[in-house]
């Protein structure tokens, strides 16, 4: 690829029909991308047509992104054809955009007159408070890297809302906002960004019952559709006292806590007699886009961690008294999961009728209590470190549960390596900022049928800085 | 082809991939196209990508545009690629178009969702004053059509310049001034127009001498390029002249004086010493685009009928004195006119070592007032009506200056005929504005290599409305 390092040099080209280059930025940004165009020649007679082609990674450059095999809109490929009347023009792309590189092809000029590209510069935008300092040097250098790119993902996603990805949906999940905000608060923290997402969640309940949908549409007006995720909807709680601890906001966490408190009222319907959590037919039980993975287990772990987080929420906000029953409910729960999920004889959580075991289950039961510390570290030990059969995740944002558990009992060896082992390939690998989708034995892995149209800076994959930073994993 | 009338009922359709929709408004219009766009679906979660063509004719939008031959920059190809990030969206496209059909492909939505087009509008623009009451209805119906189309031409060329041609070039030359000025004083005037044009050539001169430049570019600042015409350097007081009769501002018609007469004495420069103009070699005699035209007798024409009308100018704006000398030498060039180029035995004017016979020697020597009256229609008549072997125009720039010496010379009658038979025939076309290039017997026939390159509303073609408003030619 003959990339242009700074566009310092890029002045000195005169390009012509047929010339194109590629610009690297040196590091992913989320932001604008302008450029003052000047005509050179015996008449500047025509405009200038250009195709613009941003690249977060790059394969977005240097590969065709057609013909596409995507399943997702091709609208969300990242080129413009755009034509310039008049030169010389400042020129300031429409839109925002997410990328390192840009490649830049002039489709025509006329046959009188070329052009030069002064000034090429990259606008960035993040509504994230100025960057923290780098860890000590005396840290190891993979883990001062992983931190850096944790951070760069965050900051890139850090906008009018916590986007879910700044090149794609670039939409606000409950899911991902948890993970950001918890990041955000030991590296950038931005209060009021975090506050402003709990209320976009808060405004659009489902009339009919309150239900909180997983995701909100900001622009042009906040929306949201007919998504429901049912442990999303558990953990909105979660993140009201997680922001209440890091900003010591009462009034909005008192304001918003009907709100956390009627997800999960909701959720203990669907639990049945014998304490078990019973997901309706027809509603989403996320925890992980591996299709294969049986959710009974985790979903009665998410459940019980959203009721437990919600106690001590209530403690904080004068709500002691409502939350007794579910507190005996929670208590009646985790000795069903204990009964139910944990398989003494082998000594890992197992789940459905096939009794599966997989990473997502012994991870949720550990964070819900369900086991003890011993229990769980050795569940977490076999079924991740030992059992190469067992159900695996697919993304970053399984794995973030699952080195959270593991630190949580305990086992914070582990879990620096299997930070290591998947965010720092990742790096080892070129990445500036966290992907959506990573396989190590496939550079061409999407879970949309095309890899261009994967989004290489992706929210849910920001958390290693808050293990370094918030859980001090890196003086393990 | 499948055009949407009126767009009224558009809003009916939900596009979705791969739909499209024509629009036709009915008439040419220079300005922007516009229309809100509404998602309708489970989720608008993507952008909308779409496809806009603009056509001034039906194969513009009927025909694909690529592959493209033609020479001229494929910049000009009136198509653009837009991506919408947020419905609902009130979208007005960037640049300024000339179309009377719309085309809009739907490139992607995503499969969630699809859209609906409401209030597709173009926003005309013009500095043309309000246009003039239509002929009266006892006009024949081909003159009163011929009108409204030159008067559609001219409009939509009336910009901040006069234009040669609102999709293409829109440039500013001398050529197409005089004749779009011409025809304004009589249809919609706009004397700041004018006096902005003449004052946009006066502030370009060519440092080394003062000669005019043959066409200006307005912006974004106005300049010039190395292209001179000397039959347009010649014409710039005639400009002047028919300005100052139809404004009566005689500051400005003072101050451009010196202006114009610097052209002339440039251009008798170059008249030897038996009273023949000879163009220097290098230097560029227009008259039409016929590449076989021999222009010797009509460059001398040009030459003696401009000095004619800087004489008129010089009564006008009291310079008397000055012009003198030239009137004693335009008498030489006319009796060294006629005597070189009339041949009496044949009764029509030759040009060059091939004694060529065309419509432009009779027309230009006819204005110059080298003939009597009776030559010149008897000269008109032959070359023009009898002989269809003499060089005939390629440009409606020189039809123009045919109808005008048959009107000069009396022929009313064949004068209209022409009229009728070459605009005429453009409106049995199809033609809402007069076009650049029209070949009555060949649809794709182009000047450039490819007729979607071709401009179809050219402001030279514009002239019918002055012959009929200004000569009274439609009563005849």
């Amino acid at each position: 690829m003959d990339v242009e390092a700074h566009g310092s040099d890029l002045p000195k080209r005169l390009l012509r029909k047929g010339d194109q280059f590629i610009l690297d930025f040196g590091g992913h940004r989320t932001g604008h991308f302008g450029f003052k165009l000047v005509g050179e020649g015996s008449s500047i007679d025509a405009p200038v047509r250009l195709k613009v082609t941003f690249g977060e990674v790059p394969g977005d450059v240097a590969e065709p992104l057609y013909p596409y095999k995507g399943s997702l809109s091709s609208s969300w490929l990242p080129e413009e054809i755009i034509t310039i009347d008049f030169l010389p023009q400042t020129v300031r792309m429409p839109r925002r955009y997410a990328f390192r590189f840009v490649k830049v092809e002039v489709l025509d000029t006329s046959p009188n007159f070329g052009v030069r590209f002064f000034d090429t510069h990259a606008i960035a935008l993040t509504s994230a408070s100025s960057q923290p300092a780098p860890l000590a040097i005396s840290t190891p250098e993979w883990i001062r890297r992983v931190d850096e790119v944790s951070i760069a993902t965050l900051r890139d996603c850090m906008q009018t809302t916590f986007e879910d990805g700044p090149r794609r949906d670039q939409r606000l999940w409950i899911g991902d906002l948890r993970l950001q905000a918890r990041a955000s608060y030991v590296t950038m923290p931005n209060h009021d960004l975090v506050k402003r997402c709990l209320y976009l969640f808060a405004g659009l309940p489902r009339e009919s019952d309150g239900f909180l949908p997983a995701c909100v549409f900001e622009k042009p007006a906040p929306s949201t559709t007919e998504t429901f995720i049912l442990d999303y909807a558990a953990l909105y709680g979660s993140i009201v006292l997680d922001y209440l601890q890091a900003s010591n906001d009462l009034a909005a966490a008192k304001e918003l806590w009907p709100v956390a408190y009627r997800q999960i009222e909701l959720l203990l319907k669907m639990v049945d007699d014998q304490g078990l959590f019973q997901a309706p037919k027809g509603y989403w039980a996320f925890i992980d886009w591996n299709m294969s993975l049986d959710r009974s287990a985790s979903m009665q772990g998410v459940i019980i961690y959203s009721g437990r987080r919600l106690c001590e929420l209530a403690q904080l906000t004068g709500n002691s008294e409502q939350v007794k029953p579910l507190s005996r409910r929670l208590d009646e729960m985790t000795a069903a999961a204990h009964q139910h999920y944990y398989n003494t004889a082998k000594g890992v959580c197992v789940s459905g009728a096939k009794q599966q075991i997989s990473w997502a289950s012994q991870a949720w039961l550990t964070l819900a209590g369900c086991l003890s510390r011993e229990e769980a570290a050795g569940a977490l030990r076999r079924a991740v470190i030992e059992d190469k059969t067992s159900t695996q995740p697919t993304t970053a944002y399984l794995y973030h549960h699952v080195v959270e558990a593991m630190v949580v009992c305990g086992m914070r060896q582990q879990a620096l390596e299997l930070i290591k082992s998947y965010w720092g390939r990742m790096v080892d690998d070129g990445a500036d900022t966290f992907w959506e989708a990573f396989d190590p034995n496939d550079s061409t892995f999407s879970p949309y049928g095309d890899v261009h149209i994967n989004s290489f800076c992706h929210a849910w994959s920001c958390t290693p800085t808050y293990f370094f930073r918030a859980l001090h994993l890196l003086d393990t």
